[in-house]
């Protein structure tokens, strides 16, 4: 595995890949990886002859309030957990060259990221736009490897990469789950043990209302009623949204036939905030 | 020489290219094309191995009462105009494509798009630095060139290209001039011949304002009332702004030594508006 700081350099290196003719494939993350992000990768390399994955806490996608101090930082544990699973590059570029003095561009996708975690955090969205499309800038990808458990994200980096014509296939990885149905988070770590099995509620909710919403017959209102109550009901949990939208959209639905429906959530353990969400499958009978 | 219309194509064209190891020059216009825009093809055969000029009146940066619907459009003249001066593509992408529906995101420069035009004009640079990222993305080029004519667009576009990590060689193209000075500009149609007479107050004055720096020893108020009088006393121009800034930050300067100095002004002749610049050359005795 190549270790790549330099902007200037991981650009010739992804140049001089193209003109070779590889296919590159890209997963950025924050770092703190889980088996989640290894998922990515591997995706990356069933699609792409070269997967260049970046670390980098980005600042400005943490609020002023927001763990961007204390989130978790350990890039010998990152590197040899993407090693292991077959990185061939390792980006690590510094903020200072990332958001150089006085910089003062923004890609702002201005619709879908006003509501569900838009709301907790206003700015948040817009520091990921902006990082990622640098960050495609530098790398120059073929494909990049989102995460479906930022589903607000995926859809939000789906339509800049539409909007603005890039030229990235964009993958979507299913939310990696611990056996016990936790979706994996660079953040669970934050959690004690006791808060760890609260946390269950979340997961545990979302497949009450897969179930629920199989069977079909529900209108949204009362499917989020029952996700609602089955994370609140241990009082441990501080619910802060259940919302059951457009999955490309993000626009609120009544009625959860038709298109492709997202039920995600967010909620608060022992003051860490979780997100967790499913694409809801309703039994329909074609006409 | 080529012409190509989807966005894909020009794509697919340009990676083609890039694989065959050319250099891509990209020279973006709204058509109605003059020796100015030619400059620029020039510029860039000088620079690369393949110019594409893309001709698109991009709705996004004109402001609700300005003439995006009787902006000169003639595609048969621009590209005898573009292949005469050896343009490779004329690439001429559909509204529709470029602005997908219910697109949503834009590219922001929100600082040096504050003052001089964008006070005028306050969505008129939000239009300009995202059709041209969404240009970028389509063209793919090693390099583009822009005019020094629209000299806060070519200090913006800069400051984009730096801050987002565009892999793009900028080249600022010196204003081309008509034999009488006057800078060379599309909406110069729609002038008449008495308006085109007066119009020459605003080089007139950048002349007079580059002699009196030159000499040194003024003020940048002293100078900027000189050029206010020499473009208001026939009563036919009307004045919007004069402004002396930093080359590059666009920040009002009231010394005119040191860092390059943009003299800058905007006016209204007939109900047309019309732009003029020049960088301030001060002879300066080194210590």
């Amino acid at each position: 595995m190549r270790f790549i700081s330099g902007i200037r350099e991981m650009q010739q290196e992804s140049d001089s890949l193209r003109a070779a003719g590889k296919r590159i494939g890209f997963v950025p993350t924050m770092g703190a990886l889980h088996e989640g992000h290894l998922d990515l990768l591997r995706l990356s390399r069933q699609h792409c002859d070269v997967t260049v994955m970046s670390v980098f806490v980005n600042p400005t996608q943490f609020g002023p309030n927001e763990d961007f101090s204390r989130y978790p930082r350990d890039i010998a544990r990152d590197a040899a957990l993407a090693e292991s699973a077959g990185c061939d590059i390792l980006f690590t570029p510094d903020a200072d060259e990332v958001y150089p003095p006085a910089y003062s561009t923004w890609v702002l996708e201005e619709n879908l990221g006003n509501t569900l975690e838009g709301r907790a955090r206003p700015t948040h969205f817009r520091g990921v736009t902006t990082v990622v499309a640098k960050l495609f800038h530098m790398v120059k990808p073929h494909c990049a490897v989102f995460g479906q458990k930022d589903a607000q994200q995926a859809a939000i980096i789906r339509r800049m990469v539409r909007d603005l014509h890039f030229d990235i296939e964009l993958i979507i990885a299913p939310i990696r789950r611990e056996p016990d149905g936790l979706a994996m988070s660079s953040r669970n770590m934050y959690l004690s043990d006791t808060g760890r099995q609260e946390a269950l509620a979340l997961s545990r909710s979302l497949r009450l209302a897969e179930r629920f919403a199989a069977d079909g017959g529900l209108d949204a209102g009362t499917l989020r009623a029952i996700v609602e109550n089955e994370i609140t009901r241990s009082g441990a949990v501080t619910l802060d949204y259940v919302a059951i939208v457009d999955a490309e959209t993000l626009e609120e639905r009544d009625d959860i036939s038709g298109p492709p429906v997202l039920l995600a959530l967010a909620a608060r353990v022992e003051n860490t905030r979780l997100i967790d969400n499913t694409i809801l499958k309703v039994e329909t009978i074609e006409s």
